[in-house]
């Protein structure tokens, strides 16, 4: 652990050295009116975060790592090309898995006696294994919490667990874990200010099935509802609307990803006439940035919509669990007049599989479910079957962590987001991370198997990278300095792209803005 | 293992013994023209079938288990009571599950050293899994192979494993398990007739995500066609069409559960101006019947729709996996004008969670799909974030049992499920068993605590047990010996329910029809 960051306007540096923080980013305690995590105590302090500059030297101690790493890339450059247009918006899909999958034959009839059939299996399962670690290692781009230690659930691998229909209401099927399931959904439902008897909820297979199932809410309590969603949501968001029959409007958004509250006014108030139906963003997928809940309340009060007359769901895949630990974040909360928020499992709190966590108001349900006599049970659910394992995963981290437990981890991947951000500003890399998110954009990077490498999440001229709990300050400084290298290996001429119409001139490092950049940091210091 | 069973028309006996299997319902073979099942040997010699008359005596060898499952229903029944009125139509939903959750509690400060909070979790693990193994022994009501060995694929529980997006296409994110997958699809896809260059599919969460994606595909080809089930459908088609806004048509069902053409046709006729869009049952969730797909298609054929008219969505959550290898069955085969095909992958296959294998034709996927580039793929399932788990435990079933292991274990399966009729048919009671099926009908036992034991799931005057790969003679015969007793207990001047309207004349074993019955039985030997 170190210390602290300097943060100069010099590009890369070129040796590995301890620098000063200066404390200008410093993250913020808990909100004091939020009850679950009232109690809990303020920030760490800074001086627990130790940070190391990046450099394109001093490579040699990690070296075999980064061969291994090579090796792997290269071998999946080989089998898995994906033919993809370089940086442009375009993408040609090309990339077929039949040439690679693991055909699976019929067994031989000595098997049982030979155990080939057994054997080979065993060979493939042990080469994947290595390779999922191997693939775990390096990743950096998607809001996946890779760090996580189950094993004393391992016991409960071998039943088939089934939560199928309303976690509430037992099933007929013995072989549930609705008791672990609620004991969640009570846990988001105190995180998100909501009554035991006013909320329903179940734990989804994904962030897609909670806005499915928040966009269906809301279209049941306004059938002719008009859905408005900015242009940076999620795409299941536009698929609910498709699927749904729905009228769709796409709101802009500002450079930073939020949605843009003037043109959500216009918009609404060219059609208000029918009510409205907001998908909010708690933390956008490629920017991860926070819509504004109280200014699109007060948007829709202006817009002279009341609040029967619309429904808000909140689609916080990654951010919805770390917001409430963030004190200048918007509050999510029930108290407001909002219809769902939805969370993804596998994202924040590390789950082996996707899930997530769907939460809303009981007096919505009885619109949408429907008594089905074969399951002794209403449904409300999208899903008819449910994965009963989730929320065992879920409840045991919950648990184990606690509110104090998630409050520290999102300031360490706070911190280390900013870390992160430094890093790449101070090597001249276009740059921009979102006050109080985790999600760090920077120039797409040229190489195919870099971004392949460490999985990064790309759109259009920007990649980003998600700080994580699993995402050490270790990984960052390897990350940084191999993003120098192949920047180097692909602008030779210290030519950088320009990235101002994603990121904004403050935040683009190219030779037209580098200057807005260098006036803006040194501001910040 | 015995060898015979002897049917008698005389109610239930008072002794086991071995009895005199007739041969009447001898299973079919394979047929020929499959190609992947085409070079399977014959059915397993009957004679391997032993079977046993279930009694109302000759109790005591199990009574410890009894009272351990006693125990269990007992202390269920204190706490969880589902608040129903008794066998009539209407169900009142009172169970909540708040009163029984396992609430999360924040970890105390000291927990890291005095351990108590792992103490505590422990605890709760161990009963869990005591209850698992208990309700996981006493479950005959859902149609889920509760018995798989996956120890080998214990080594993978830790990862992340997510497939997001389409199986087909790399995404960025590396710890998938995409080679599996398409390994499993292609499999499916052999049974069910389809070139690999031909179909698409994908992995599922569920039974209800392969309606919702079959109907959905459907929709988009037809975007005004008319949704055509019959009542005995699963309830997610009705939702789907609902949540579609889709036009449907609710069709009749013979007394069997099988659609009725004569119904379809009338229906199709009234709406020949707008395409149709059919859900077909290869397996009814009640009743397993399975439609006659042959019949349907010559239906619409006589309704005046051509090919290019029509949509064919095939629901096999249980039976599509058994169907290929019983001869007499309608061949479920992409040779004929279907659309798409579902099954689930926890039900016959057996898996710890949820799942479904959804197989389409290619050309009707780019109606559906839609390029998202966050994913570098396009977006042709429901779900975005899917579950990397559920394809290798299918891919690593199918790899041991093969095509060949599945014929006998389905050939058990159902030469099991005609035992177990007999045995209720010889004790009397109203049973009624579809040809070529392994769910047995009979009426709802009048015990809750009975229905709550065995799991059973319950339709209005009617129960109904699904004999699956872990349903043994020796878990039949304790099943059939504790369903007398119950009935024994509710009915003491033994008058037996009437379940004409539910399974026909020939099936019911109440005073006034008991004498067709006789009749029919009869007429069987």
């Amino acid at each position: 652990m170190v210390t602290s960051v300097e943060v100069s306007p010099a590009p890369s540096t070129t040796i590995l050295r301890p620098a000063k923080f200066t404390g200008k980013v410093a993250l913020s305690s808990l909100p004091a009116e939020s009850d679950p995590v009232a109690s809990l105590p303020a920030d760490i302090p800074l001086d627990t975060l130790k940070v190391i500059r990046p450099s394109v030297k001093e490579t040699s101690s990690s070296s075999s790592e980064d061969d291994e790493a090579d090796d792997l890339v290269g071998k999946e450059a080989n089998g898995e090309k994906v033919t993809r247009n370089g940086d442009s918006d375009t993408l040609v899909l090309g990339k077929n898995f039949h040439d690679l999958c693991l055909t699976i034959t019929e067994p031989d009839f000595d098997d049982d006696v030979t155990g080939e059939k057994d054997a080979y299996m065993a060979g493939v399962l042990a080469r994947y294994r290595k390779k999922l670690v191997e693939r775990t290692k390096f990743h950096l781009g998607y809001p996946y919490n890779l760090d996580f230690e189950y094993g004393a659930l391992t016991q409960l691998q071998h039943f088939s667990i089934n939560n199928l229909g309303d976690p509430f209401i037992e099933s007929n099927y013995g072989v549930h874990s609705r008791q672990f399931e609620v004991g969640v959904l009570d846990w988001f439902a105190r995180l998100w200010d909501i009554e035991k008897n006013e909320y329903w909820g179940y734990i989804t297979n994904c962030g897609t099935e909670g806005n499915l199932h928040g966009i269906l809410v809301g279209r049941e309590v306004f059938p002719d509802g008009v859905l408005y969603a900015s242009k940076d949501s999620h795409y299941s968001v536009f698929k609910a609307a498709r699927i749904y029959r729905m009228d769709v409007v796409k709101v802009d958004t500002l450079l930073s990803g939020e949605i843009d509250c003037k043109d959500l006014k216009q918009k609404l108030s060219e059609r208000a006439d029918k009510p409205a139906i907001l998908n909010v963003n708690i933390g956008t997928t490629v920017k991860g940035a926070v819509d504004d809940l109280d200014l699109v309340l007060e948007t829709l009060s202006e817009a002279g919509f009341k609040e029967d007359r619309f429904y808000i769901h909140c689609d916080g895949a990654l951010f919805g669990l770390m917001m409430p630990f963030v004190k200048k974040a918007p509050k999510v909360s029930f108290k407001k007049p909002i219809g769902s928020v939805s969370v993804s499992g596998h994202k924040f709190v590390g789950c082996p599989m996707p899930c997530g966590v769907q939460i809303t108001r009981m007096e919505h349900i009885s619109v949408l479910s429907k008594n089905v006599e074969y399951l002794a049970s209403r449904d409300a659910t999208i899903m008819g079957s449910r994965n009963g394992h989730a929320p065992i995963f879920l409840w045991y981290t919950l648990n184990r962590k606690g509110y104090q437990g998630f409050q520290k981890e999102v300031q360490r991947c706070l911190r280390n987001a900013h870390y992160l951000k430094e890093c790449l500003r101070a090597a001249g890399f276009g740059v921009m991370l979102n006050e109080l998110s985790s999600t760090v954009v920077f120039e797409r990077p040229q190489e195919e198997s870099f971004v392949l490498k460490w999985q990064l999440a790309c759109q259009g001229k920007i990649a980003h990278a998600v700080v994580m709990p699993n995402v050490t300050v270790e990984k960052i400084n390897k990350f940084v300095k191999e993003l120098i290298e192949s920047r180097q290996r692909c602008f030779s001429d210290g030519k950088v792209p320009c990235i101002v119409e994603e990121v904004g001139p403050e935040n683009c490092a190219c030779e037209e803005h580098r200057g807005i950049q260098h006036t803006d940091r040194n501001n910040d210091h």
